[in-house]
């Protein structure tokens, strides 16, 4: 459990929180002593009714970055994971239907208040609503509806205080939001949330708890392998752990079924739930909550996972919902909620009809608490995935200059002779590597050394064709190799064959087409010599190469000298550059060694 | 470091997470072997340019969850946290910019691609644009563009790798995208974008680093109270560590001004800084970006601090956005992104305009990592508070019965009694409490208690108008108590203030003012007896009441058999339910025994 925070002070983080809420939209106010967020009452406003939500602090972005057009009117913050007071949510009434405006006696105006059921949060909130209802204004026109929407704990056990409200509240505000953001009078948009509230399931997983900012540090009560299913968001402990087998929790293709059916399952197959009948094809919302610590790479593949699952139940997604919605400080697991949406015959009865609370889910809101949704049903799979395909040759029309036989012979030895110079050194590289490195250097080059080899034989590379040679060896850089160091091979490569290709002679002029290749090479990378890199004696070679005749051997002396200068040089590229800078411990780098003995090996043809 | 997860395996992670992004939006494609995901070409579409990024993974919803219309038109993901191929790249680029199609031919279209400034994604990313340069479709048509807006790596240690691409990188996205979507050719969005590259500094700051699944577990490097500053996106290591005292890191309000400064001090006053130019009265955007670990609540107190601390150096925010854009997994921190704004004297020279900018930012995009911004300034937060008032009396104008001057003083001693009782008998509850519960039951009645006899003492509570007595009872349940059991009798009290002053005789009606009141409670609560609380005793006090006499010692005996009762009786309410029940230790519920203690001191009365 992370019991670091980054905050001023427990006593100040939750008001700190909403005034930061009015940074991002101007149009909200704020009572400081009441911790109510609003959008003030206009007169004007089409709206008739006002929708007050609230809760303890510490389930962020609910319940206050919800609060804007077409979703909540007001929410009321309690301290972390406590409910607010009746004083407090009277304010929020007294706030957004003033005692004195024409708002309560308009013809079928009024507040509504979303409670979720927890014992404190029930009270505090019907306290304000009793105390108010002495007052003829508020009487019939301030209304109350709890939310309770977990499946976790059984029936068996809470036959008094009933099931908690989780993050489905959310759908419930977005929903009657948009409505009452229509115009919808106090008995339409209590109807519409009664349908939803009595439609919903959640379950929460997590793999620890969170830590309430000013609280003893916590233990971790989980074992490195288990979770729990139906942790609740104020650290309520949950109901079932899971143990995985490796000393990891169990993949959650394995979870995602048993929470599946804790969510669906009816009352006579699970005689401890069952809340809300899940007939086969049934029509559903699914809501993938982050409970605040799950890494969103975690949270998209589980909503992927829950999908299928549910989607195995013979149930029918409408909607997909993926993101941070009510959170449990940062609690590192998640929530899914199913939606049960209205049957089509439904349409034509009483209640809202499916096409109106998907209308209303869909609705774009100005809240910072909620996302971009698209509004579309999830089509199958299959019809969005492409087939990939190759990118095909990369050879152009243009003419390269074709060498004669013995030329493309000895062109084929040379770099027969580097690729086993390589793959002879590794041993060498990877002991130098290991010291300064990660130890792959060695193994790298010989794994493109011996992709290089493997082409030769198949003939796939050839003197005869030579940018078709090193548009082919850059491919073997970029498959075989790899990371930094093959992208560098394999973008010279590359610029060696538009170099050679562009040679207007039909001799291939070497130096021009490695000076085209580095110059290219630099646009890449900002390595420049002294850098303890490969840059080294690459610079060092290609820089010195005389341009008016075919004697390179001064030129392979100094790669030499550049790669070996290296030793104890400290390094000024690559990523450990960001944190620190080491000395390598006296050892060459071992990725302008390869450089060197590539080298070298092509030079021993001249001293042959 | 918290190194559990909840996933199927490493290695499926990436590509689960991509399909799932599927579900999210019907309109989007996924090349799977190429991890691409894009909104296909469409020949009749009015965008000229199309944008690709990417980066390796663990950075969601950067990058492929901001693939939709108005941002990326792809993104290539790389496993976590290394590049994609450059032939994931190419594939990219094919696939958003066809070989066949007239995108590339029609004027001023292209593709741009994005890159994060990494060597590795600097080199595999153009490493695809060097491949594909060899095609004249795409000779000209491909765009590169590198962001690198970390401010933390000092000037002087990456003179050759250059500044890192963090979270800024998504601004870049944002206003391109919407550019591009809106029909500019390539040569205006690259414009564009390479002045908002230009204008970028972020710093990013942690309480610890992240884990990647499937890697061994690791080592917490900081103390508990370090954070490091300068954090990287790939858990490299801060550049500075700030400790705290008391334990516990240092407070926001002194971490902030110090990050601020790092991000906009001069090169004149920073010499290994000032990459960007912050005069005074320079207009801003700031993003605050959770890595993916830190509390949503946490972030935004986070972000009101960082306000703060901009605004006292003079900078003019114009736009303020906070949320999730660009993670380390779920690292447990924040960054700070800055982007400043053109002049307006830049509006009628070259470059975009300030005015043009947030325009391109404030429209939204359909994109699910994208969520709402409200488009407008913030104003200064006095202007957003509201002063609290008090919520006045909550008497109404209907006549209550008046009691003679006898009649009230009887009731005002009762009254009295049941305080000094429940006084009394604090050590007695405390003790009862400490067993099974958490203690605070007797004092929590004492300040009650207490709090009433004050009211009795400044003759704010008297015997002549009992419902304003009980009102202010329940006011001091409500403000003095509070929790729970305050909100019960809360409740229990107004409910019995308009039990009383419906009584349509001059006498008080008692049991029927009394069964209101436990009706109303019911809709509140659903402790039923036997509950082992405080409705027990209540309950059965009420319901045992005579209607047609005033001889109440059978239900007082009733009440005190009810609270005795409770001794050794299962919890059938409060939170301790959720978790599993609780014996209590063979004593009687505090709560409950305080309502009997209640009830008998009034009853010394009838005994006298």
């Amino acid at each position: 459990m992370a019991s670091k925070h980054l905050i001023n002070s427990p006593s100040t983080l939750v008001i700190e929180s909403l005034e930061a809420l009015c940074l991002l939209n101007s149009e909200l106010r704020l009572d400081r002593d009441s911790r109510v967020l609003f959008r003030p009452f206009s007169s004007g406003s089409s709206q008739k009714v006002a929708l007050i939500c609230g809760g303890g602090s510490g389930h962020e972005p609910a319940h206050a970055a919800f609060v804007g057009k077409g979703l909540l009117t007001a929410a009321v913050s309690g301290s972390v994971f406590a409910s607010p007071s009746g004083k407090q949510v009277r304010r929020a009434v007294e706030l957004v239907h003033p005692r004195n405006s024409n708002f309560g006696s308009a013809e079928g105006a009024g507040t509504l208040i979303i409670v979720k059921n927890y014992t404190g949060d029930v009270l505090n909130f019907g306290l304000a609503k009793e105390a108010l209802a002495s007052f003829p204004v508020y009487t019939n026109a301030v209304r109350f509806l709890t939310v309770a929407d977990d499946v976790s704990v059984p029936r068996s056990r809470i036959t008094l205080v009933g099931r908690r409200g989780l993050a489905g509240t959310v759908l419930l505000y977005k929903i009657t939001g948009e409505l009452a953001a229509r115009g919808a009078n106090l008995n339409e948009v209590e109807n519409v949330g009664l349908y939803v509230a009595g439609n919903l399931a959640t379950i929460g997983v997590a793999t620890g708890h969170s830590h309430v900012p000013g609280t003893e540090r916590g233990q971790d009560v989980l074992g490195e392998d288990e979770i729990e299913v139906g942790m609740g968001i104020h650290n309520e402990p949950g109901v079932l752990r899971l143990r995985g087998s490796n000393g990891s929790p169990p993949p959650i293709s394995e979870i995602m079924p048993r929470l599946i059916t804790l969510l669906t399952a009816s009352q006579e197959e699970d005689p401890e739930r069952g809340w809300v009948s899940f007939l086969p094809s049934a029509n559903v919302v699914l809501m993938v909550n982050n409970l605040g610590g799950l890494s969103p790479l975690e949270l998209s593949a589980v909503s992927l996972e829950a999908s299928k699952s549910i989607s195995e139940k013979g149930l029918n997604i409408r909607r997909v919902l993926c993101g941070t919605y009510m959170t449990s400080l940062n609690m590192p697991g998640f929530s899914l909620t199913l939606l049960k949406l209205p049957n089509s015959e439904q349409e034509v009865g009483q209640g809202p009809s499916q096409d109106q609370i998907l209308s209303l889910l869909d609705t774009s809101a100005e809240a910072p608490g909620w996302g971009w949704v698209s509004g579309r049903p999830p089509v199958a799979l299959s019809n969005q995935i492409v087939s990939s395909s190759s990118s095909g040759s990369t050879s152009t029309s243009s003419k390269p200059p074709l060498p004669d036989d013995k030329y493309a012979e000895e062109v084929v030895k040379a770099i027969t002779r580097a690729c086993d110079a390589l793959i002879h050194a590794e041993p060498e590289l990877t002991r130098m590597d290991t010291v300064a490195g990660d130890g792959d250097c060695g193994l790298t080059l010989k794994a493109g050394a011996q992709g290089v080899l493997s082409l030769l034989q198949s003939n796939e590379i050839t003197g005869h064709d030579l940018p078709a040679a090193f548009i082919a060896i850059a491919g073997v850089a970029e498959d075989k190799m790899g990371g930094t160091s093959g992208g560098l091979y394999s973008i010279f490569f590359s610029a060696l064959a538009q170099g050679i290709r562009s040679s207007s002679t039909t001799e291939v002029d070497w130096p021009s087409a490695l000076h085209h290749a580095l110059t290219k090479l630099y646009t890449y990378t900002r390595a420049r010599p002294p850098s303890r890199t490969l840059v080294d004696p690459l610079d060092a070679f290609v820089t010195s190469l005389p341009t008016e005749e075919t004697e390179f051997q001064n030129s392979f002396q100094k790669a030499q000298e550049a790669a070996r200068a290296t030793r104890g040089m400290q390094a000024k590229a690559g990523r450990a550059v960001y944190g620190g800078g080491e000395e390598g411990g006296g050892e060459m780098d071992p990725g302008a060694w390869g450089v060197a003995v590539l080298l070298n090996a092509i030079r021993d043809k001249g001293r042959q």
